[in-house]
């Protein structure tokens, strides 16, 4: 197996680090629209960057990425930017004729009318219209195969296959204890894409109603974290698992709960009271005269990146999946879960907790392709793929799950 | 009389609709940055505008303020700009031979160890310095001539003369009930200007002390304010009277209380969390490739124009004084102020209540000096003057003050 990984932010620079302890790929080509990030990731390995070459690429052209994976002779892009380069980086590998994997999917248009209560396009539709291309070509297109989407997919399988008969709700939900040292505010994952997931109206799947949406930071909950991180206060959230788990897992209901916290909920309802969410550009006077820029742009801007708070964070992030439901007629509640410590994380890979539980997820499902343990063509989320061979192997990687019993 | 108005903003419009209707000067140039605006502000006085010209003037380009006052031979700078451009104009209005009035003053910079303490660069400092030299020209600064400062330091000088025999505590409150329909969020005032005043360091002022410093949105009280508006939570601000009063009226303790209500307080705090209030520029994407840009600016750019918001608000807006002492051995307690409905200004001026009720004080004080009940020469604030000429004018322009005994 030879990969494009395109991205070489901090989720890319941490899949480079895992994916250099393994052996299951002959090459993987770094490339990002900054050659000296690639650079830095592949120089950062050392003595186990063999395999690894770094490589200029701009996501959003097609034809360069095209050029790319065929001058390289990959046959799978995975693409670790954010989630809008995701067409590009998907139209560009069924062009090259390679498999593709993302950690995020095409992004959704709120209904125009009533974008509180039905939903306009969603997540990934632009990726599923393209399945039936994909699959008469006999490619794959592996979508949502991070962490979040990504195991928490993996973890509805691994439920409906081996702990219920009959599932009445999965609910993702998603909760950290992390604080950064120095900053009273400096969020731990791409405040572009928090602000994305936060804002737009948030999707919940109903049997026997279908998708539709509610407002933002709708159904709070409190939900009780594990390994010591404890109650967070969770609300709904738009996130791939919602579009991806029922398409092959039965359930009376599916949501996401992104475990913000009181505070953070408060400041990202600022932000989109005061307009500065917004992507499309304002005017505003600079040294050259009045020039048009993103509002969320300025925004991350005024943060720092998240990426490089991995000395100063501390605490532990978790991502996990709740069920609810019956077994041998019997009620029955789990939580799976994943739990990774900031600390650990820093020591053992010089990544901070989030980017390396996102990354960690896509190398162990390129190994399942390489080893052909995992094998589909079409446009495929993580629930499609037998759970057991990649649950293992989280646990071999040094990484173990849980399972907590309601 | 002959008047170069610079800045055709919501003030300045209002300040030529206010002026139109008095006889007192021969000539009022009204100049901005963006000549339409200064041609729309005197387009729309009609048939009132004979004595008004519109002209294009940057007010940072000192040598072309000069050059303006001097060809249209006017002898007084009325500056209606943001607080960026009192040192040029001011200065400029000194190397022209012209009188200077402002309602804002030279800006201030924060202790550098100790911000929260002790007092770095006061508002005002800049122009004080200069003080001497207009004295020996026999030329007059008149700073701080808006409503706060301006109005409220009338008032002050008023409580002194004719109310007290000896003054405790002097404390501006300012506090308004208005709202703006079809936005959750639209500030009635310069949100930049809001923002210097709301999250520099406030200063008061005590006898025994001098000026100190305090932490942002200090010392919270709720003060009930006339006429409708009802109690508002208040909180300690920088703002110029606290440097102003004390210069020339005894009292114990000097202070500005704001109005803010707890909302605007949490998003003035949140902005300030994300670094969103800052002037020093950040790197942004832009179509023409990366740029810096102020992100307070920014903030701007995403919300409405408050000038133009007149149509849509409802309300009235208070400016006032109140004072605690004694008159005749026995305690004393009043609070001096000026109420404007929203519904009257628009209706009678066109002029939004906020920006109205700014721009009436410096043209009373321009009245005042054209006819020679103001006298005086140096850099000085509106409590040197008698305020009984004042006052009075206030009361014939249609928009009389109050006095509430506590």
């Amino acid at each position: 197996m030879r990969v494009l990984l395109v991205g070489a932010g901090g989720v890319g620079t941490a899949v480079t680090r895992i994916a250099a302890r393994r052996p299951f790929f002959d090459a993987m080509v770094v490339a990002d629209y900054d050659l000296s990030r690639a650079q830095a990731a592949v120089a950062a390995l050392g003595d186990a960057g063999a395999r690894f070459r770094a490589a200029r690429l701009d996501a959003s052209d097609e034809d360069a990425v095209v050029a790319a994976l065929r001058s390289h002779e990959c046959d799978v892009l995975l693409n670790a930017t954010d989630p809008r380069f995701v067409l590009p980086l998907f139209r560009a590998a069924r062009a090259a004729g390679a498999n593709y994997l993302d950690m995020a999917m095409s992004l959704s248009r709120p209904h125009p009318d009533r974008p509180y209560e039905e939903c306009g396009v969603k997540l990934g539709d632009a990726q599923f219209a393209a399945a039936e291309e994909w699959e008469k070509a006999g490619a794959l297109a592996l979508v949502g195969m991070g962490v979040e989407p990504g195991l928490s997919d993996v973890f509805a399988r691994y439920a409906a296959d081996e702990l219920f008969d009959e599932i009445e709700e999965i609910g993702i939900r998603d909760g950290a204890n992390l604080t950064v040292d120095g900053y009273d505010f400096a969020p731990s994952f791409s405040i572009w894409t928090t602000i994305e997931e936060c804002l737009n109206p948030p999707v919940v799947y109903e049997a026997d109603r279908g998708w539709f949406t509610t407002e933002p930071f709708s159904e709070p909950e409190v939900f009780d974290f594990p390994e010591g991180i404890g109650p967070v206060e969770c609300v709904n959230v738009e996130h791939e698992e919602v579009l991806l788990v029922p398409r092959w897992v039965d359930a009376r209901r599916v949501t996401f709960k992104y475990g913000l916290g009181g505070d953070f909920i408060e400041t990202l309802k600022t932000l989109h009271l005061l307009g500065l969410d917004r992507t499309e550009p304002v005017t505003v006077p600079s040294a050259t005269g009045p020039t048009a820029v993103s509002p969320r742009d300025v925004v991350a801007a005024c943060l720092p990146d998240p990426a490089t708070l991995g000395d100063r964070m501390h605490g532990k992030t978790c991502a996990g999946t709740w069920v609810r439901g019956t077994k041998d007629g019997a009620p029955r509640e789990v939580y799976l879960y994943h739990v990774v410590d900031n600390q650990w994380s820093m020591a053992e890979y010089g990544s901070q907790a989030v980017v390396w539980q996102t990354a960690i997820n896509p190398v162990i499902a390129l190994e399942l392709l390489a080893t052909g343990a995992w094998t589909g063509s079409g446009v495929l989320g993580p629930e499609v793929f037998p759970a057991g061979p990649f649950l293992d192997l989280l646990t071999e990687y040094g990484s173990p799950w849980g399972l907590r019993e309601q």
